[in-house]
């Protein structure tokens, strides 16, 4: 069982480069604002980056007091950028997968993943490694697609019967694979409800902190009017949990 | 700030009695295997059962070994019947609104709940009571309505313009009362996202034992296929949670 490696296709990466967070890095990221006060402080942390793509979060990291960053991803192509636009020697980057990846234990204080886990198959497995790397009171910080994203057969609002604007949710308790069009035909993704997100966490030893359902907060449709869809649905779910000190 | 009091118009519960889960208690009600299954041994523990209307779960307790337990309900109307359809002395019933509800402190080692924190209007002040209620150990069961049951302004199956069965959500991030039409005209009902349930429980200092989105499973869709639109999203949500010792 591995994870599919879609970012290594070409046609997949001219498009996926053009979007604002790969663009503008977290600063092009709606949610980072939200995620990032779920952070503890870097400083004096050991980081690891799973799919950490170009390498956004892991200069950040470093930037921000981290004593060491591991950036872990499963595209050559996007490691490549990440090493060329990375000057730091204390951020490394290693190439796996994450339905693979062994995890050294105990060198952890921090395990952050953006919008990765919803592509990896066995995600005990890896709650097992993640834990098993933690320090006691290290911290686990994540984001994926929201399971009300990730679910439906169409992923597009529309006009109800009633004449409302609405998400037409469909299969949400059906979990397992979403075969959708992301730039190429093909991409594949794991849907999971919030429950299996919610407690696999806990499964693994770890303690929840706060999870989090982001959208854009109804002053920012105020506005930014295109934006009053995304109220109807969250984009995101953010998790955050620690390993008992 | 209180709960509106539907339970006590006679319009309503003559509706509401005929209900699987009113006729059968506690066996007629899907969600209980699973509810059950995230109870702790009821023996020598002091319950309070918040909502408890007729008494079905006061007296599952009391029946399972529960020391002592308190019932308390807003209803009037539903506590005369509890209190006629019960016999053991160790069943206390209490009218009083969760809203405003004080509860002793240190005195309860389970805070169980069903289908009743949706009609609740202020869930910190709630929280905050429970929390003080439950002796160190002690542990918090409730259910709800499901927020993306609770959210959309149509609560019904439709077609999606694909054709696919869908439930048309719309306004799961926006917080706050719904007016629904439920045996009667005017019924109220707080809606807030999965994310309010599980930070005001982590708010009030409890640890996060499991949730659960409950809806059929699949093999009972198999042999009941007119429960396949159940599949599209969740009943109810379901949270367990432990006061640190």
């Amino acid at each position: 069982m591995s994870a599919q490696n879609i970012y290594d296709d070409p046609t997949f990466l001219a498009g996926y480069v053009t979007l604002d967070r790969q663009v503008d890095g977290l600063d092009g990221a709606a949610e980072w604002p939200l995620l990032r006060s779920m952070l503890p402080d870097m400083a004096g942390r050991r980081v690891v980056d799973l799919g950490c793509g170009f390498g956004w979060f892991s200069r950040w990291a470093d930037e921000h007091g981290a004593v060491s960053v591991l950036g872990i991803d499963l595209s050559t192509k996007m490691l490549e950028r990440a090493r060329s636009d990375t000057t730091s020697a204390t951020i490394d980057y290693q190439c796996a997968d994450l339905d693979l990846v062994e995890l050294d234990p105990d060198t952890a204080e921090l395990v952050f993943s953006s919008l990765t886990l919803h592509d990896v198959r066995d995600l005990h497995r890896l709650w097992s490694q993640v834990a098993g790397s933690l320090t006691p009171g290290g911290s686990v910080v994540f984001s994926v697609e929201h399971p009300i994203y990730s679910a439906p057969t169409t992923q597009r609002f529309e006009t109800s019967e009633a004449g409302d604007r609405v998400w037409p949710l469909d299969n949400y308790l059906v979990e397992g694979q979403r075969v959708r069009t992301w730039f190429v035909d093909g991409v594949v993704k794991e849907h999971r409800t919030v429950a299996t997100y919610v407690n696999t966490v806990l499964e693994a030893g770890l303690v929840l902190d706060r999870i989090e359902e982001f959208g854009p907060p109804a002053e920012d449709v105020d506005a930014r009017p295109e934006l009053a869809d995304d109220r109807h649905r969250p984009w995101f779910l953010l998790v955050g949990a620690t390993k008992p000190a």
